[in-house]
């Protein structure tokens, strides 16, 4: 790596590309392409993981030996969703007012931006026994079937791994620094189909309305109490997406109903736990009213969590020293790639203020840009210090 | 009248010619007029009433000052439905095994037909004192607010009334003669629409989701008993017809759902009661959960008897007389215009086997027909004698 001369990276700049790149998940847009010069340039080695017609980046600078410090970040976004709405072209990266404006400015263009500089700044003069890997998806937004899963799967079979990693998406819900990442609860859709016997409204008796029993049922699990809470998390909570039955008639008692309940849970339980208790309970309602009620659920992740201990720290140092603020170490909001992160090693994350992601007009403010560049940059140089 | 000449009319074959006017509501298709025709010339005064787009017909034998039997029934029937379903021409009135096949063979017009065909016998050789009124109405299917209720506003403006009358209906369920109905249950409608605050399924504690508060309220108005039923009446009923949401995101808490409820409730409620009674449910579950809960109801018609005596005693003598079987006295079942003519005078419904109205392949007995117009002539000889 002796032959590459270094070339400090602007993070605000490299937003702004990465922003003018319309990458819509699963559309790599040019991001991608873009950062694989950009490191390949400043002495990673890269490799493109495409699986599922997503691409994927996994870069590495260093020996396998060394220590590895990882990130893992994504380049894709949401959809534009209402394009009138915007008062700015969602792809022109344009800035006013202190801010840069268009969709993935928050979520997560900016934090990517923020470390890859860091990184390139690092590598221009890092110590022998440091060594980096970047894992950048085009799959977080989507299904994440054949994002970082498929860079873990392909880091795993080429005898690849991370240390510890950092992700970056936005974690702040207000203002720079007051808050990391150390786990999140888990997630799971549950899909509930209540059957009974169509008839008419006039005589209930001959027919069977599964209505009322999803809606006792729907009514009893929204009232318990999953937990109070546990050591690093918030309480699990449940809500109820939708009830649906579509019957425009009247004067007939339907035959078939649908709900669904969306629950997100800590480490006080499993998602096979809770699957059982559904059943459970869908068992007891649907043999008190005879109604035959039927569930399928979908596991999004289970709740993980990296107890505070020396990367949070490493963290929540390098933040207080940048913005004089010592973050909270929350477990709270959905899921993020973490979660496939924390299979193999520790994973904190920290990045930028998350307030506008996935609206109209999303933006980060410009300064906040290179606030976290310099908190990145501050946080890899102790790693290895 | 001394210039008609008596030409018994065959129930069996005008049940066909009405069959062959396709008179899905609210069209006429010829049935009012070929009634009209028939009605004259047999020395019935007809007018014809129409109103909103419908065709009704008002038809009187006798002096106004004269004790008065009226007979209610409508020529209008419902769509075909699955023409390709049908093993015969919907609106070709064919005889086959037995039966009469077509689309209000049963609903009814054979009932008409029988009643329009017994009294033209009785009135070639009628009592003076005895007078008859036949009122038809083109709206019995549809909404009804210009079928009966156009013809009682009629009469009311023209000084006509009726001292008793029989709605031709079916009204048995199996077997001919079995049941008659001196009253209906009364029937309601509310919809209930619950609003909250939409939210991020994450984080439920900064929304406000109406779904569980409304599966309450709907669980809970489904488990209330309203009554044990009362002396000519069973049990009132609730039926829960529908619970929409339409929300398609597991990661979103909806603002919105709604709930319909159809009541049918006897001589124990009344539509206002049974509001007030909604309305306090709901205030209830909404001040317990903070969603707001808002009712609006259409009520179909009140609850109404006309209790045994006279009226019912002459319709079960002459379906005994005619079948062996005294037929039951029942209230069960949906609406009929009785509701509107029961605020005039006593009603009693009495009419075919019911089992195949509304359906694919609508048939009638052809014998019943007969057996039908046979029980009608003895109930008007038995009114005057």
């Amino acid at each position: 790596m002796s032959d590459t001369t270094h070339t400090p990276v602007d993070p605000v700049a490299l937003t702004q590309q990465l922003v003018r790149c319309p990458s819509v998940t699963p559309e790599e847009g040019g991001a991608l392409v873009l950062l694989e010069r950009l490191l390949t340039d400043a002495g990673f080695a890269c490799t493109r993981i495409d699986r599922g017609g997503v691409s994927n980046l996994f870069a590495r600078w260093g020996s396998r030996n060394a220590r590895t410090l990882g990130f893992n970040g994504h380049t894709d976004v949401v959809p534009v969703g209402d394009a009138d709405a915007w008062t700015v072209d969602p792809f022109g990266a344009e800035i006013r007012d202190g801010y840069l404006y268009g969709r993935g400015a928050t979520d997560m263009k900016s934090g990517v931006a923020a470390w890859v500089a860091a990184a390139i700044d690092f590598v221009a003069d890092a110590p022998a026994d440091a060594s980096l890997v970047i894992t950048i998806t085009g799959d977080e937004e989507g299904d994440a079937t054949d994002g970082t899963t498929a860079i873990l799967d392909w880091m795993a079979e080429a005898g690849e791994t991370m240390d510890d990693c950092i992700v970056g998406e936005p974690t702040s819900p207000n203002d720079m620094g007051e808050m990391m990442k150390i786990g999140r609860r888990g997630s799971m859709t549950a899909y509930f189909t209540a059957r009974g016997v169509q008839g008419h409204s006039a005589y209930p008796h001959r027919a069977l309305n599964p209505v009322p029993a999803l809606a006792r049922l729907i009514a009893d699990l929204a009232a318990h109490e999953l937990d109070n809470g546990t050591d690093h998390f918030d309480a699990s909570t449940l809500a109820v997406t939708t009830f649906d039955t579509g019957n425009p008639a009247t004067n007939v008692i339907p035959a078939e109903c649908r709900a669904t309940v969306n629950i997100r849970f800590n480490d006080a339980h499993s998602s096979s736990d809770l699957i059982r208790w559904l059943n459970t309970e869908a068992a007891r309602v649907g043999k008190a009213t005879g109604v035959d009620i039927e569930m399928t659920a979908t596991v999004s992740g289970e709740s993980f969590v990296t107890p505070p201990g020396p990367l949070s720290d490493l963290v929540a140092t390098a933040v207080e020293a940048e913005t004089g603020r010592r973050p909270e170490a929350s477990t709270s909001g959905g899921t993020s790639d973490a979660r496939f992160v924390k299979v193999i090693c520790p994973v904190v994350e920290f990045g930028l203020v998350g307030k506008t992601m996935h609206q109209v007009d999303e933006r980060v403010k410009v300064d906040q840009i290179g606030q976290l560049k310099t908190i990145y940059s501050r946080l890899i140089r102790d790693y290895f210090a």
